[in-house]
């Protein structure tokens, strides 16, 4: 079975892994990127769209989006990360393509109208678009076959605050509008994507495999690594982004639970995703009005990485 | 060592749980019991106090204090857990005794002023008592030993939100007050109260080894245990209130950590206590500014729970 997805990314170093399944996995028809500020500026983002994609010997379109959040001041992006050029400032070839000439919004609202009940929605980055499309065609909401959307914690806590995810911090009110639309929706939060470390071992792998791609992905990947290892002790990266792809490909290796997500706009708490699962009671019924959606709770870290190995390898 | 402390609590079933072992533990000296609304109104808190003490045969200063939390309106207390008499509607015997003529944060100013630097607070309800005596003399900081607070939820998620636990969220304002003051602290949440499971075969021990109090003791769990049975479909229930004084008893029972607490005072979070490790770095420093806390995170919940049942059985 394929999937024709729509990708919306801000690459950033687990972008451009995930952006690799997507081009290479052969169950994956990928109809396009698209592009949000994020881990880097929307500028960034689009050319390592555009170049992973020509790296990959594909040509797929590369709408651009959000420049920044809806609502709030944009948060710097983490350089210390990812790096300035969103690749862990390796020397980059240049690109050739040009992106699409609709803005991201629009190419999500005519790919999806274009197919209606056929198309997934990916995202990875801060859901700005996503939320821009529905401003557009509120009808998304029945015409998508499925949402995944790397962000949020539910258990876990956060990356960027004590309780929230850096996707969903950076613009709460685009993840309030987006988790909340009633379309069917996954969260493929930090509950799940910590459980998975992407080992050095698994990166020669999937260098060799990739080509030039592969050098790209290899070079991003060590200045990644660094972070890693000083700022949280572990030894590898957690391939956050690549989660996403693998629930849709391999969601056996998931452990998920129905019921109605909240995100927090305001206050110490802010870009906090709440999940009140299906059926539990608690003292006020204001966090079980939303839709329901899927949250993933639990993963086998262990097969995802290899997933991720064998997919690149 | 004797611990001198006052207990301050909501009783609440196992508040009476708790209050039960601050009674009868060689090395605990019962300065006094301080009564909150919270799991009962407030005169149904000092009517539990009082008569708890009596049915132990003991004569221990009862001040009351808070009926309401220092803010917000009050929420219902929840009578489908501790009963609308907070003991399980059993029946109960007269109570005999008065209350001290003090409020409760004159108790706690009073006593730990006539013993600077030997009092320990244990709180075990929403934490309005303490703010109040803190209101009252800031200086209570330098003259406490340890404040000792069973509430809030770290990666626990909360019990009556999705992110709360109900002391907190019955006065969050107060907890920010309390949980920020710059005293020596100790958080006692749901992280490891909900790994402890008192079972009906604990409970029978402590009734045979409490004469009139065990009776009330195992009447009121009985009624608790329907509520852990049926909403959350677990067999005999957290003892949380002793959980306080099982750590400052049994502290090799907790895995503990430093670091910064604040409250959600507002919004769908209201209520949440967010904990930053101490030297863990975050987008901003905003949530590494309060005073420095010991928070627990884990437990060996067999032994506290049998630590419970020896010290009563």
């Amino acid at each position: 079975m394929s999937h024709p997805i729509i990708f919306d990314t801000d690459p950033g170093v687990d972008d451009a892994q995930a952006i690799a399944i997507a081009l290479r996995h052969p169950e994956i028809d990928l109809l396009g990127l698209t592009t949000t500020y994020g881990n880097v500026d929307i500028e960034t983002a689009t050319h390592n769209a555009l170049l992973l994609s020509e790296l990959a010997g594909r040509d797929i379109p590369v709408a651009q989006g959000a420049a920044g959040p809806m609502v709030n001041p944009r948060h710097p992006a983490p350089a210390h990360i990812h790096g300035a050029n969103g690749l862990g400032n390796i020397e980059l070839p240049d690109v050739k393509g040009k992106k699409d000439p609709r803005n991201a919004a629009q190419f999500i609202v005519d790919t999806v109208n274009a197919r209606p009940g056929e198309v997934t929605l990916v995202a990875v980055g801060p859901v700005g678009n996503l939320a821009a499309a529905l401003q557009l065609d509120p009808a998304l909401t029945e015409k998508v076959k499925r949402v995944v959307i790397m962000g949020g914690s539910i258990r876990e806590g956060g990356n960027v605050t004590p309780v929230a995810e850096a996707n969903m911090f950076n613009d709460p009110h685009a993840a309030q509008r987006v988790l909340n639309a009633g379309w069917p929706l996954t969260l493929v939060g930090l509950d799940v994507t910590h459980r998975c470390v992407l080992s050095q071992a698994h990166m020669q792998r999937i260098e060799a495999g990739q080509g030039e791609l592969g050098k790209v992905l290899a070079g991003s990947y060590a200045f990644y690594r660094e972070f890693y290892r000083e700022f949280l002790g572990i030894d590898g990266c957690c391939p956050h982004d690549s989660c996403a792809l693998a629930w849709l490909l391999r969601p056996e290796l998931f452990t998920t639970a129905p019921g109605h997500l909240s995100v927090v706009t305001e206050g110490i708490a802010e870009g906090q995703t709440l999940f009140a699962p299906e059926g539990r009671g608690f003292i006020q019924d204001r966090w079980s009005q939303t839709p329901l959606a899927e949250v993933c709770l639990e993963v086998d870290g262990e097969a995802v990485v290899e997933w991720i190995a064998d997919t690149l390898g």
